[in-house]
């Protein structure tokens, strides 16, 4: 049953409408370098276990630390038995199988048989960027940028005949938003600048807020994505906005004034998404970088962000009291606390038109825990107030692997209910078929 | 196993201690009107994920905006597909091929034919509310009812000799105890107007309360239930209580001290009912209204009730300091976090004599949460410190429904420990029957 | 498959890392004088669950009290019944069968019979607690002990040519880190008198927990257990230390200066820790004596403990920056919060090489749980990066099934992975060995 889902959806193209691949390798399309540093120094999924086993993370080209390929290669296969059972395991094993034809199991003994079969591949024109996007059968992807970003790579893309391809940006604006970011100040001013009202005022941030999302939104942008560690939110009155905002700036803030600043941003945020229409996500609850001696050496992103506890219920409710029933608002919720998803998750978009429960994210990505979700939020919220799968992933050659293994959980998942007499047969097909196409394109307004 | 299991208690009648069918109905006896306002207007399981869906809450119904039954149901059916494995698409699968014999799907096409079937139905004497209560097969149903319901109908009830079921009140005093509630200090006049002792202090108001309660055993009542959003408790000085009441009286009391006061008034709940034997339920843990435009509009219950994380250990010490091992006494917690239940129900339910693990409640009423529910309570504290099943229900047609989903998920858990080995055959057999039977009886004093 | 790969480690001794057997049965191996003592009165999961299904404590022997023990076992078996599912069933089962020959049921029928058998052959050699060590195949068995504690018996032990076990104690120091332990300046003064410095001056207090530490090193210890409310921790300037520590031994320290306190000693064991290399488990979580009226009679572990909430990565984040990529440093975490799993432990353990997520503990240690943390843990940190199971019992009986059942949890856990092609057979296979061989020999430093 599980099979026959799974088959009846083989052509399905794949929707990535949450992402980091950069969009420079598509529009570049320049071949990748090596093995190493295409499978390995950026994945922190895979840098931060061979972290935990030892290995330390210069050794494994991570920001860029000075490394020979084939060394890293090793050192990954020397360790490779502490993924087993990893998602990344999985989705390693796929890519090599799918991409390079490799079906030998990676340790000390093929390090070496395997890493030249990977680079030899790489210098092959069938392993450019833009061929993978082809034979990957990517219908779109989103990239995520930086607020201020030109673009430039969009366009060049959305401009080039011979990529026939989508791929649309993300409007990713947290360090502007949030008071407690680096050169929170600075920023702001760059921000402002780019705005259509002069001065410092909380309105000329606004209008070039907004400013900058219309920019995306003519770039082919369908979502703004918001990295919160609380989804805190709160109405402000403009007197209040102004004064917190010039304190911001003036870095006067006690946390409890930066977090309603925050908070009143994020609400600010889903405003903004009512008027111009790009789907808002939230993904909440993750400490970033704690281990600091390592953030201080490698910099963010090196595989020591680790999630808390996160409330949805309470810290949303100003939010959608104002805009979680305005027409046309879509909010997609992520968390990797998943006992929010029967508690908080699923009722609420059990009832609000705007909300879905975002898929498994991060941590969470793998077949258990997306079994787990399945069974927490369909029996109160069904498959339709959910976002469809988001890969989140800047490990390019593992795109296939994740929603292969997305696909699998749900016709897995959809099997059992079919199987229990909890679904009818042709209830389930139809869902299946919803989740990898109408749903994704539903949600992300593609 | 699972199906032997099942039959072995096929005959066992429907035994419901807690619910929300108005006693009305039962005691007057009136036709149902039409299969809208029987089987969706009132139910805010189904109206909440169709408005999640795009339909108005006016345009089903909800809160007696004028509609049209048959619009109603249409609406319902072009959406059915959104409800494909939550529990609602079953209950209302099995009710309408039970309660009506219809078998087909509801879509756009049955949605008329299906209406004219049930609106047929309606008027006959099978489907008026004492028939489906003899068919049904119940034996107890309790009703809610405010504290000062005069319990009219379940007088009549009573003294009806055509009527042989037993429909017994709940005594649920929420809003007399809790200083934040709409009209408190006129709802405490009206309370304490209907006690023994004069003047408005705290041992007048503690009077009232005892003789209210009074007044529900008489008429057969067996247990108290008590809605709170946090399960906190205290025992306060006579001088503090009295103290806080006048504050709460006089509308004075900031949020702490409103706090300790609803939190001393559980205490005090707890203490009654050690006194007078009622059964103390307390469903913890719901953010009530969360969407105030919707709130304003349409009233509680309208489909935004909100479950936030709960705290049972800390929380509840002072009251099972005082009350816990006190002879009789019988607490039943119930929670929408699931998160509590191997951390905190079923190690308290595992030492107290007197506390009860509840069933799913609410958003987990449905098979995958219930299997979850027996894996994490079982293996600290057993089957018999568990409630029993609950419906909680007001959609009257779906409760033999809903008790069969339990029964079959409690035989499914059953079964997998059978074949695992972790329980002998004759064990299950016996505890399948306790489950029905026993447990519920005991628990609830029957 | 999961039946082959159990069988293949049919042969693995039990290595028990953590737990409670008293060192002095080994030393003294002195007949067990009668079922009930020995199997119920200390057993903590056993007598909670009589406590709660009606029996009082001080018929079941508890805290010394006077009964007969035939008295005691009948009481048990009349309420057997209520133990089905629960994990001291089997074990129970499992003991009997394993140990007496005993396979019937236990019920009151049984009741005199079954307990004849045990008590005639608790007189035998073979029952014995050297002759049981021996039959039950431990290889390591740690005990656990008070910081103080002379540990003669473990001398006794190792002097012991006619004894051929590894008996290793466990440095306990909890109540000397905490200032609300009952006595804690007593304690503190007794401390500070075996150490090498005078004065009560917090470095003298360091220098005898350092002192302290090397003598349990020295009798062959290999890790220091703590046991805390909430695993909170925090670096501090000397100056601080010690004037919280002043005002720790004068009790006048508030409640945010004494977590300050406990939260700063809590770091200091971890830098102890990476100086002698004792391997730090920390046990979090747990209210302790919730019932104080049953505490008042009988003491601590008398069966209303009970876990709360528990917040890992903010709490952990001082000490993890401070020697959580330290050279050998091993942090074992346990916790009964098993929302803490999947969010904050595997993610954890997943970059710190020091961290390790403790097995499933106390309430959570039992099949169903077990397959629950393997499914949380597994897919962000892989079974390396795990404790390998920990009995943490002073059930001595139940040691050989307490082992049994993670065995068969996770042979079932690896033979699922297995069949849905996400582990590979040889792959299974070793890490199975690994589980009950290598991993807790490398976590343990054994």
């Amino acid at each position: 049953m599980a099979r026959e889902l799974l088959e009846s959806i083989a052509d399905a193209p794949i929707i990535s409408p949450h992402g980091h691949v950069p969009a420079s390798w598509l529009a570049r399309d320049t071949a990748f370098t090596d093995p190493a540093s295409l499978l390995i120094s950026h994945d922190h999924y895979i840098t931060r276990l061979l972290h935990a086993s030892g290995v330390p993370l210069e050794k494994l080209g991570v920001a860029g630390s000075p490394s020979d390929p084939r060394e890293v290669w090793r050192a990954v296969c020397r360790h490779w038995h502490a993924f087993a059972g990893t998602a990344s395991d999985f989705w390693m094993t796929d890519s090599l199988e799918r991409v390079f034809g490799i079906t030998e199991a990676l340790d000390e003994d093929s390090a070496d048989r395997v890493f030249d079969v990977i680079n030899d591949a790489l210098a092959t024109p069938a392993l450019r960027p833009r061929a993978l996007f082809d034979s990957f059968g990517i219908e779109v992807l989103a990239t995520t940028d930086d607020a201020l970003d030109p673009l430039d790579d969009h366009t060049v893309l959305a401009a080039d005949p011979g990529f026939a391809g989508r791929v649309v940006p993300t409007f990713r604006p947290d360090p502007y938003l949030d008071p407690a970011a680096p050169d929170f100040t600075a920023r702001v001013e760059r921000l402002v600048a780019t705005g259509p009202t002069a001065g410092l005022t909380f309105r000329a941030y606004l209008d070039a807020l907004r400013s900058r999302r219309a920019y995306f939104v003519d770039h082919g942008a369908v979502s703004a994505d918001h990295g919160v560690v609380e989804p805190y939110t709160c109405e402000l009155d403009d007197a209040t906005a102004e004064r917190l905002f010039q304190g911001a700036l003036a870095d006067t803030l006690d946390e409890a004034s930066a977090r309603e600043f925050r908070g009143h941003m994020l609400w600010r945020m889903a405003q903004m998404s009512v008027d111009d229409g790009l789907v808002m996500t939230v993904h909440a609850g993750v400490h970033r970088n704690h281990h600091t001696p390592t953030f201080d050496r490698f910099g963010p992103d090196s595989g020591h962000d680790i999630p808390i506890r996160t409330e949805f219920t309470a810290n949303l409710a100003p939010l959608l009291r104002s805009f979680g029933a305005a027409e046309g608002f879509h909010l997609v919720l992520f968390t990797i606390d998943e006992s929010a998803y029967s508690r908080e998750l699923a009722p609420l978009a059990g009832f609000y038109p705007s909300v879905y429960v975002g898929a498994p994210w991060w941590f969470l990505d793998a077949p258990d825990a997306m079994a787990r979700y399945r069974a927490a939020v369909t029996e109160t919220a069904g498959f339709y107030r959910t976002s469809g799968f988001i890969d989140d992933t800047r490990a390019y050659l593992s795109i296939p692997a994740r929603h292969d293994v997305a696909r699998r959980a749900d016709a897995s998942f959809l099997a059992r209910l079919v199987v229990e007499g909890r679904v009818s047969e042709s209830a389930a097909a139809r869902i299946m078929r919803d989740i990898v196409s109408t749903i994704p394109r539903e949600v992300f307004k593609l």
